[in-house]
């Protein structure tokens, strides 16, 4: 299907995920060659998971969910297909964080170090809940079925605000959890020389604030959203007027759920209902 | 004029104004009751100007510099007036930052502690250069006459992209900067026995961590956008539909600057320009 400025979206596109590759080698390279290495063990090695994994999937895999709707060959596949592949993303984004976290706790509990003292630690777990919390409710509401479609417009302005402010909010956690990292691990004084550990996990910092700059950047281009199917009917969830402020309102709030769909999504849901009401009729 | 979700604006515009207030308040805790106290001789206590400048200017007024095209009792107040009223704040915020980075690097130079070593230093300054660019360009391009309009539109979105992803990105570097302060401050060992000051700061994060999410959705409500002028006709920078996913590419693009806007300025220069033109023909 046509996209609007194509090119530059696929150049976007493969930055993204370039600079998202990179940061997993270099988070790879920093355990493997700087650090102790990966192990299960309640030492160091267990720790190095927590960074491996969070890369990985609470930044990388979250980052392309957020932006699976946006990929152009993908608009001839069903919303629903869609909708799966973001939320397994997501899914599979929220096991690796919560399993980074178990690795985290382990290695504190077998060492006898304090848990969740530090602003990285608050900060990181409050957005590890919020984040099942957004995959929960987001399954519940625009995965499954049984939602109304007027809680569905409803929601989807916070499902979209909630989702970006999430992957913001990691980010940053990640950013606080490198620093932290390296005051431990070359002491304050090691640190300040700038050694080459220093330097590359710096770099890796970088790499991570540019990859969430890409996705933005993606995710908030009105031209490069999932088109609405052709011949359908604009349906208005708040009641608003067609154009302008009211219009933006609408398509920027359904960045990954076109109105159109919402309007299919109720005539199929209309037939669904006749025919429930039929067949229960038929056993009535 | 109205304003839909007036209340909810209002509630918003409160909370944040609340949260944003109680943030600088926590840093000044902070710094003088936790801390050294404040001065300008080399010391610590010069150092300390550096988180009460952020916060106060690169958290607070950029927050309120964001938002205040958002203002529906500005909306009766010429737009000239409110670009120099959001440059204005921006610049306060600017030199506020420029002297809070003076403040730490004459701190560093003293107590000759290196510079620019950390993961913090390297995303701090990156992100006062952009922001500084960032003025300079908007200033250039936005409120001084002599941009044409093609160049303004195609400059708008990429305008309130940076202008968010900086917002967001300095936040992000001021939960390091607290993590990196607190290391030095209560040393690693003290941190971890969650001490009242550890309590205390990390509660400062989470303050501009909430800050930082009010000023997001309010920015991003396109119900809340200045309006257009009355009986202007809709100018189509890119070229694009006038509805659907263009119509919102428009809308959102275009947060604090309404097309309508472009298109009287448009108007405003043509007359400007025949008047020009007619000066030159007298003087020629």
């Amino acid at each position: 299907m046509a996209m609007d400025g194509y090119r530059g979206f696929l150049g976007l596109l493969v930055s993204a995920l370039l600079v998202g590759f990179l940061s997993v080698l270099f988070t790879l390279i920093w355990v493997l060659h700087y650090r102790e290495g990966l192990g299960w063990d309640g030492t160091a090695l267990e720790f190095n998971w927590h960074p491996v994994l969070v890369v990985t999937g609470f930044v990388f895999i979250q980052g392309i969910a957020i932006i699976v709707y946006r990929l152009p060959w993908t608009w001839k596949c069903s919303k629903l297909l869609m909708k799966s592949i973001h939320a397994g993303l997501h899914a599979v984004a929220a096991i690796l964080a919560i399993i980074s976290l178990v690795a985290v706790f382990d290695f504190h509990n077998a060492k006898n170090i304090p848990n969740m003292y530090s602003l990285h630690s608050w900060v990181g777990l409050t957005v590890v809940i919020l984040y099942i919390l957004q995959l929960l409710l987001g399954v519940s509401i625009f995965l499954l079925p049984w939602a109304p479609l007027s809680l569905r417009a409803l929601v989807m302005p916070i499902h979209v605000y909630s989702g970006l402010l999430i992957f913001g909010t990691v980010i940053a956690t990640v950013l606080m959890g490198v620093t932290e990292k390296l005051f431990f691990a070359l002491k304050s004084s090691g640190y300040s020389t700038s050694p080459p550990e220093g330097v590359f996990t710096n770099t890796l910092g970088l790499l991570i604030v540019v990859f969430g700059a890409l996705i933005f950047w993606i995710v908030t281009r009105p031209q490069w959203q999932r088109p609405k199917e052709p011949n359908s009917i604009f349906l208005q969830p708040n009641g608003g007027a067609q154009e302008g402020v009211e219009g933006s309102a609408i398509n920027f709030s359904n960045v990954d759920k076109s109105d159109s769909e919402l309007n299919n999504e109720a005539a199929a849901r209309k037939r669904n209902f006749i025919v429930d009401e039929a067949g229960q009729r038929s056993t009535m």
